[in-house]
């Protein structure tokens, strides 16, 4: 294929792509049909088709373009000033700015897994590869000096999906919930754990039987 | 009403309410119907539409009972050995031990949030609810001592909400999360959070623009 071809081919899916997010978020993802997607794109069913064969495809097309956004999201941490401004300018984006309707699609993609295998497997690999990519961050801080060389990777960067994922659904469950209020504590949790973290007997956590 | 009475339907809706939140976690909010829960508690629909005339009632019997849960859990904490040994305990049982099927069931609500308006108005008022009554829990020991004087409770009480929902996000959306394994991460965190919590001016958190 030309190159042109190629690049406009891709511009379509990234359109196909931004309608359909669009339409998951006014309607849902089982609100939304095929013909809504076509109608937002300003596409014919039988032109769009020939991108994407289906919901599940596009679903596939959203998780695969977040996935590179977050590959390249870990890397500009590493050409930030300091890591933690760097990490706290992508918190900012993520959890701050962006609309609470990209957090909607995440949790409706989250529900569709317990019915679709399919969706389930795709979403499960995903994600598998975005912590291994923000444990490649953590490793590049860790070799930098800038957070404790003492680190286990894997839980802390377990624990900094769990915060982002918190702050996600915080958002969306209450009205109320202040994200930008609470970036400077949010900030300062992550600086604690990658800065000082626990000892790894966790001698200090005992506790009381409920 | 004599006592007897009052006691029998108590534990009529204790029975329906465990009965729904069984086919809820089979069948999710909207795949199990009335029938299905009238089947599992072994109810006729006519007696049990007494208890509840309907689905939405008995999301909200489920949800009130939640809310008597957490107030609960927030006054023992104060019983514990220490606060910290008594969060570690409330952390265990609701992030580790309790099954999967809860957290998804809290998904299914808030996702039924967004097209129900009933749903919202009451789940917002028990969110509001518990929020209330854990700051007051950080009020009890920071009076005792036990957590800085300088920490801005409601933000703390965000704070817990973020990570405590964090958690539930990523046993659901990760099959190879181990909740466990990050407790004494989690703890450590929260010890950080709340014994040196950030300064007002948030001024170590200096980001860079992405």
């Amino acid at each position: 294929m030309r190159q042109a071809n190629v690049q406009l081919k891709s511009d379509r899916r990234v359109s196909i792509l931004d309608a359909a997010e669009r339409c998951f978020a006014r309607s849902g993802f089982h609100g939304a049909s095929m013909q809504d997607i076509c109608a937002e794109a300003g596409m014919s069913p039988g032109n769009l088709y020939r991108y994407f064969p289906s919901k599940e495809a596009i679903i596939s097309g959203i998780c695969e373009r977040n996935r590179a956004q977050a590959a390249e999201d870990f890397l500009a941490v590493d050409r930030a000033g300091g890591f933690f401004e760097g990490l706290a300018g992508l918190a900012r984006y993520h959890l701050v700015d962006r609309p609470d309707e990209h957090a909607a699609l995440c949790a409706d993609i989250v529900a569709e897994c317990r019915r679709n295998p399919q969706i389930a497997r795709m979403h499960e690999e995903i994600e598998r590869d975005v912590v291994a990519r923000l444990v490649d961050m953590l490793r590049r801080a860790a070799e930098r000096g800038e957070i404790s060389a003492e680190l286990d990777l894997e839980k802390a960067a377990a624990m900094l999906m769990v915060l982002g994922d918190g702050m996600s659904w915080r958002r969306m469950s209450d009205r109320t919930f202040d994200a930008q209020a609470l970036l400077p504590y949010l900030m300062h949790m992550v600086r604690c754990l990658l800065t000082q973290p626990p000892r790894p007997d966790g001698a200090d956590d005992k506790e009381t039987p409920r």
